[in-house]
């Protein structure tokens, strides 16, 4: 049944009825506000990002829940690079009335079952009509423990530098598809196309690492160099990434290839991987890689931070030369 | 500056920039989240609502700040109506990029001061480029002390109803507005006008109202008599609305002849006018009343809790007639 045909009373009526009750909420959805209950001793960490048709997803190339799952994933990935632990969301819609309600009941599934599995509820929300692209805007509530937030400003000189995860993937997987069509299907791109389509929350590893060392982290939402220099920026320091210390990653040599481009220009380039970038204590690098293991999170030391603010470079293969980001922008300026 | 000529980072960087710290603020802006400082007791009470150009604003009849200023009021409205504090907020901007920096900024400005009126402060946000209708999404997050937030369910039979300021302006308003155009500029109608265009936040009342016997509460964004329903229907109460209770509202007639409608379809239809519409103990009327007029804030008595389940009527002048929502549904089904 379309939207229109439902109403809006009924349509928010039938999706909060489908939202499960939880211990740390008084007063769910259906009221003005939800009312929840803080945890003592904790922070609360908060973090709003939303899905543009057209620009943050492709509707043709993700189901509904998909849609939903991508959602809760950017913001999910927010919380982990602060080392918090998600508790509530709200989700503001803007839908088509042509849409039916069952392909919105199923992306609101999706969004619940992915914020379920790091342990955080949907405890309200706000819809609205729209004519033109959709849009899906969550604001995610965590906690952490007082003090104990990661920010992307306490990176010292010294500091090892590390990524979880394969970082280009997802902007080699959402050129793939507008580059090649249908052909980027193909088997041996899988991976690419997989960590673009469905990206892997990391906020169990990260609060996995809370207590491992890590001084500064920063989400890989830009890409890897672009988030490199804001992490660098905020902390006053610099870093050299060492070439050859990433893992081998066949999936992204194969993207490489069929998009006639180099694997560096992939790996350091625009790419919303919501991967983790972390400075780490030299120290503590045995009890990081440790618990990556724990949680089969793939956990690379590309690199380390160094005492020339600003300054990043790739070492490696015999030579040091300059890291510059070339990070996109939608608003059609400069990224710099 | 145009937004496409400054870039996404630089727009960010400004905007953020503009903001003040706050006390209870551990990380502001500029990191992956937002870490906030909870007060001990205190339950977190959060809301979302969104503006989206052309349904809930027309930026020919605003100035920037106004649009702001409303933002902030759509969701001050609903943390008032749950007797919070507001604390923190989340702004999710969708903006052309044709729009100037210094235009976003005054919008900012307006919505800031807004919320600093009542002790909250922007604290994180997100922006994306749009091509159609701009909308601006905000997230506000209050406090109230444990136990004590007002909900829609509490209302008991006896009770009496009360309701904040003058409702029916705001729909009167954007009806005027629609119908009349410029002519819509009349002095007389001015009071009506301004109630669409700028409503007043009903924050400072309700935290002086929270122990003065008030059993239920819903903020009036849909209409007085469709949000009375919800109000009974939550509370499984009923209720009786006394025509002659209302106070004097000689602006309001002067619209309804000017919309050639009567002055109760417009009283009782739809209208966000942002108001409170509570359940209150009788036995604490005075108490009521005496803290309405310390805020220089309108409160009248205007009938009754019965306890006939979703049965409404309006009473008075001698007769007794069953009351009806004609709530608007921009679905396009029926508000029922």
């Amino acid at each position: 049944m379309q939207l229109r045909d439902l109403g809006e009373r009924e349509t928010i009526r039938r999706l909060t009825a489908a939202l499960h009750d939880s211990a740390s909420v008084s007063v769910g959805p259906g009221d003005d506000a939800a009312v929840l209950r803080p945890a003592p001793g904790y922070e609360l960490v908060v973090t709003t990002d939303l899905l543009l048709e057209g620009r943050h997803y492709l509707s043709e190339w993700m189901t509904q829940a998909e849609i939903g799952e991508r959602l809760a994933a950017v913001n999910l990935s927010d919380l982990a690079a602060m080392a918090a632990a998600p508790r509530w969301a709200l989700l503001s819609f803007g839908v088509r009335v042509d849409r039916t309600f069952e392909s919105l009941e199923e992306l609101q599934q999706g969004l619940v079952a992915a914020l379920a599995r790091d342990g955080a509820a949907l405890v309200g929300g706000n819809l609205v009509a729209v004519e033109g692209p959709e849009f899906f805007s969550l604001t995610l509530c965590g906690e952490v423990e007082s003090g104990a937030a990661w920010t992307r400003s306490g990176a010292r000189p010294g500091d090892l530098l590390a990524v979880t995860g394969h970082p280009g993937r997802a902007g080699a997987g959402v050129a793939l598809v507008r580059e090649l069509g249908e052909r980027a299907r193909a088997t041996d791109l899988a991976p690419v196309l997989e960590a673009w389509r469905a990206p892997q929350s990391r906020v169990a590893l990260a609060r996995a690492l809370a207590s491992a060392g890590v001084t500064a982290a920063i989400d890989v939402s830009d890409g890897l160099v672009g988030d490199l220099e804001q992490l660098c920026a905020m902390s006053g320091v610099g870093a050299e990434v060492d070439v050859a210390a990433f893992a081998s990653d066949p999936a992204l040599e194969h993207a490489a290839r069929a998009l006639s481009l180099s694997l560096e220009t992939l790996r350091y380039g625009p790419s919303d991987d919501y991967e983790l970038l972390l400075a780490v204590d030299p120290a503590r690098q045995d009890a990081c890689a440790k618990a990556a293991e724990s949680f089969d999170a793939p956990l690379s030391f590309i690199g380390r931070i160094t005492d020339a603010p600003g300054l990043l470079f790739e070492v490696g293969r015999g030579e040091r030369r300059p890291l510059a980001a070339e990070g996109f922008d939608h608003f059609g300026g400069s990224a710099g």
